[in-house]
């Protein structure tokens, strides 16, 4: 069970671009800053009511998004397979299945380093 | 430069899901099956140009997706750094940087497959 902070987070990232600027910092605001519905009202000068509903229709269009292309699900399932190459290249480049040495040892750590890379910019 | 068959495809399967059926549908058969409008409009009994709109239209709505979301771009730039790493893998497993035998050399071949599965899954 993923976070709820971390999953509309990782919708925001995926699909934010397809909100307004107005939906986008909203949902911001509320769902990675943590800012409560009556922070944001008295920031902006709009009612609490009028935020609640900008912030409702922002996740329900990025929920439909994800229920259409399903990438957050999609990626989860990709980064978890590379974390498990990375964990193997790892317990290689140790040595605990069998000596390497050398060129070969610093090969898989370079290797190691570019799918840490590639997982970093899921 | 990417083929325009092959990039049409591409941003068919990542947004596609987004477009009306109907979108889908003429799209695919005039860029993935290579079906011409006038063969479209026969099939599906309307004018040559009413197809032609569909797809135009389709066309802008995935080339909108993409100016937005950039999926396209992102996971080439992550499928080309993966297909390095399998390369790499197998020179190594083939033992070009330094001799490596038994259990690690079966644990580089599973890795190389690991990835290629992920690359498959794009």
């Amino acid at each position: 069970m993923i976070d709820k902070t971390v999953h509309m987070g990782l919708l925001l990232d995926f699909y934010g671009q397809l909100l307004t600027e107005k939906q986008r910092l909203y949902f911001a605001l509320y769902h990675q800053d943590d800012l409560s519905l009556g922070e944001i009202a008295e920031q902006y000068g709009i009612t609490r009511q009028a935020v609640y509903d900008i912030i409702r229709r922002s996740e329900n269009i990025l929920l439909d998004l994800e229920a259409k292309l399903g990438l957050e699900k999609r990626y989860a399932k990709q980064r978890e397979k590379l974390e498990t190459v990375q964990t193997r290249l790892e317990a290689l480049a140790e040595g605990q299945l069998g000596e390497i040495t050398g060129r070969a040892a610093d090969e898989l750590m370079a290797l190691e380093q570019l799918i840490a890379e590639v997982i970093q910019e899921f």
